[in-house]
């Protein structure tokens, strides 16, 4: 897909992603040490009684569905940001999280009309059906050559 | 520190992170996997004239100095969300970044005054001055007992 196939409104629901429990705790050994992603004695005393994934590795499981079947290695060129990131329910070991990305915006740019940016509201939903993740996407895409 | 202790306009400066190719490449095999975070070939050609690393693992790591300096394990319960992440400048082999981050505001909850509200403005700036990323963090923190 290039700029002008990202079409408002149009909604895809992508794959799904699951994440295991040596997943979460060694994602939370690098990057993200609180002992609620690491430690699974202390998790299970401790806010969410056991062990749930970084937010960012939610994140990043999201956007691994997004690289396989919505953005192109043709055409991606990478984000200036995203906007209201929402983690409304913990990630935990052996979820199963589908991606539903919706297309909120393609614009071409003025100065440099070969691209433009895409926005794209962004949502993933556990087994139970529980909203982990929303998120506006912003992306600069490549139009049709 | 606990909710009292995050006081709005102080500025804390936190320790380093760096980052390797072999941390890139890996991170984004797993969870990003865009030609430009994975193939080292592919990205020298690339629109960013070599591998940078994922935005999200530019948000781990900054989150890896947070976790050690800012956020405490006795007061921590997690965060519903960021806003406004934006990345102005990307993030390559070698890069070693400062953090640094301003208390926003500490907001106690009404309904369980146990605990509160902190909003942060985070800042990571390469070793060259250019920042690479910015967000404003909600994080839910334990008051005092």
């Amino acid at each position: 897909m290039y700029l002008e196939d990202y079409r408002p409104g149009v909604v895809f629901a992508l794959g799904q992603v699951s994440i295991t429990e040596q997943e979460i705790l060694d994602f939370g050994r690098s990057y993200d040490p609180q002992p609620f992603h690491t430690d699974l004695a202390a998790a299970a005393d401790g806010p969410f009684g056991g062990v749930i994934a970084s937010g960012w590795q939610t994140c990043g499981l999201t956007m691994r569905a997004l690289v396989a079947e919505y953005f192109s290695p043709l055409s991606s060129l990478g984000s200036p940001g995203i906007d209201e990131i929402r983690w409304p329910a913990p990630v935990r070991p052996g979820d199963v999280l589908s991606v539903e990305v919706e297309v909120l915006d393609n614009r071409r740019s003025a100065s440099r009309p070969d691209r433009g940016i895409v926005r794209s509201a962004i949502t993933s939903v556990n087994q139970q059906g529980a909203v982990v993740l929303t998120m506006n996407a912003i992306n600069l895409v490549r139009a049709r050559p």
